[in-house]
């Protein structure tokens, strides 16, 4: 039956995963293990959620529903983006997909042609780049680094476009930096794409955990883009698995029709516990706990420094911190191991996003509480020698 | 901006969700509207697996699992091939996904490179094409009809086969068609695949509704080929959207890798709540369900049939009837709208099938109680003037 196809090769595991499982293991055997690797909010799904999840289920609310999800939740999402942002956003351009993957996968599936080619920041999310490669198209990755805040600017996409090009995706804040994109620059890149006839993609899955300022929407800026969104990180919903995304009107019957055949639809009982997602109740504690997001970043930030790691972009949002590694080692994957082995801290090499010095940098997630992050602190301080 | 990818022109909606549409629509005006076109069950998830879900909840399990599921879900799994077929399989290998739907992304996008092709039978599920079309692969598809049971043959699947031909997927039980393919037919078709270097998929996930004899799995076939089951039809979880795979061990790791880059995982709650799909308390519910099942196929069959459908293969599974409409019209699409408007009954034009004679074919889905599919042939015999 001979091999898998060729795409296989070209994309690549989590190397985070044989830590984590390394780090399972070493759990297993009794060790205390400090855990900042993890791309995770440690707290639980908000009560109100989890209680309509348990309300979903007794209802029997178990059958599927349309692909584009249930049309109270595209409400209530268009909704939020009016009382947050004073947007106004149409409902039937709200689509309710499985996870933000599922939302990168309709994206991509539905601009993409094979040859053509989505512009990203390197380093950047990874799973990004394979949703194209899955497609037959490619990526145009762009090194960035602290002097545009490891993100995209409207010079760069200006510069680097090729007739190839088929659209342009950035994150704000962004995985692993936690950097954000100013709206003026925002605008910029989205008129240098318009002008191009390309497709402006935003990712916003981490939208709500902003520390230092109100945020925005890229709904602000222009209405013919895409903006995929979750509840996993702000609102604590990994395991349910949804996301959504705002597309362009012009976009939502493909998207229909392609969400009908590959997922059917997003899960039913998230469905209905999101719901209550946006429940005065509900993000009276979703904004406790980006207080205590902010609190840890405020911990770690500076401790990290102290060590002599150097983070050049003061990370305004989710939950990472990327460190340049370079005062303690080249090899920031066997660094990574090493400090897991002899220390128990478990954090994520660079190589898990992108090829631009992977080698000197580590990520840091600040996905456990403030004790545990001194405790990582201390062991490393110790790893290296401090 | 601009418009779609080329792939999307050859992707299909389904035709019958307009006539969905239009069927809630009349409800929604006061109209009663017989469902006989709907691909899921009638009944409510079974009480054990939901007070599993709810208590999944309650403790708090709502983060992301391992990319290819929970160990006890995979091992509970493996054991129910063992106590059902007295089939050894490694739970290592049973993958869980988000529906079945995402299993068979998986399979696709690893096997399929941009040009290969896949050999189905038409009429067959119509989603199956599209994870070929998104990775860039091509269908053989072959004409099938009731002389072998609308299923492929070994003989069949020898004599189109091509350079390119890369995977042959069949169904057991069929979707629209409800027929099965013979044991000794599979191990044939195994042994031709196999000759050639391809590679097997069988779809299994109507697998538990079968109602003439005990039914079998691939497995007792071969491991070196791919099973697709799911949660949805026999335990009654459409909306919670787990299904699994079991595939060969040489591509679990790529199976893993791509899995955690498009899935993350599969629904956490969904994958502790089916830990109690197998137990003896939910197995009694959904034998007491394939017999309800059974007992409608039992009236559904005969009663067409006496008002001039061509039924011309017994169905043994599923919870369909795959219908000749000839002697009523050459516009199956045209007839089952014009059956809704006039008198209230929906039901699934051959058109979503595939192009093997599609507009003399409808299906019937029997997933509504006795009294109303009474009460539908009613008023079909009404509508063809009998």
């Amino acid at each position: 039956m001979s091999g898998s196809a060729k795409r296989m090769a070209k994309i690549r595991p989590f190397y985070v995963m044989e830590l984590l499982a390394r780090a399972k293991q070493l759990e297993a055997e009794g060790r205390s293990i400090i855990h900042m690797e993890v791309g995770e909010p440690d707290f639980d799904s908000p009560e109100p959620v989890v209680r309509a999840g348990q309300q979903a289920l007794a209802d029997g609310l178990t059958h599927y529903t349309p692909a584009m999800g249930i049309t109270p939740l595209r409400e209530t999402i268009a909704r939020h983006y009016q009382a947050r942002y004073g947007v106004k956003v149409d409902p039937g351009c709200v689509i309710v997909t499985p996870g933000s993957s599922g939302a990168l996968q309709l994206v991509m599936s539905i601009l993409i042609n094979p040859g053509e080619r989505v512009m990203m920041a390197d380093p950047s999310y990874p799973c990004n780049r394979n949703f194209v490669y899955l497609v037959g198209g490619d990526i145009t990755a762009i090194a960035v680094d602290h002097r545009t805040d490891y993100q995209l600017t409207a010079e760069m996409v200006a510069s680097h476009w090729t007739p190839e090009t088929r659209a342009v995706m950035v994150a704000t804040p962004s995985n692993p930096t936690g950097t954000l994109i100013e709206k003026a620059e925002l605008q910029r890149i989205h008129q240098v794409v318009q002008e191009r006839g390309g497709v402006l993609i935003v990712d916003e899955i981490y939208q709500g955990l902003i520390y230092d300022e109100p945020g925005y929407t890229a709904l602000e800026v222009a209405d013919d883009l895409f903006v995929i969104n979750s509840f996993s990180k702000y609102f604590g919903m990994t395991g349910w698995r949804l996301g959504w995304m705002v597309a362009p009107k012009t976009y939502v019957g493909d998207i229909d029709k392609l969400a009908q055949n590959i997922f059917l639809s997003a899960p039913t009982p998230a469905q209905y516990a999101a719901l209550q997602a946006f429940s005065d109740e509900t993000l009276k504690i979703t904004e406790e706990r980006r207080l205590a997001f902010q609190a840890r970043r405020d911990y770690l930030y500076p401790a990290l420094t102290s060590l002599g790691f150097k983070i050049r972009s003061m990370p305004k949002g989710a939950f990472y911190l990327y460190a340049d590694c370079s005062a303690f080692t080249s090899d920031s994957y066997q660094f990574a191991m090493r400090l897991l082995e002899e220390e128990g801290v478990a954090i994520t090499p660079g190589r898990d996003f992108g090829d631009n010095h992977p080698q000197t940098h580590v990520r840091f997630a600040y996905t456990t509480a403030i004790p545990a992050l001194e405790e990582g602190v201390r062991r490393i301080a110790q790893f290296i020698g401090r």
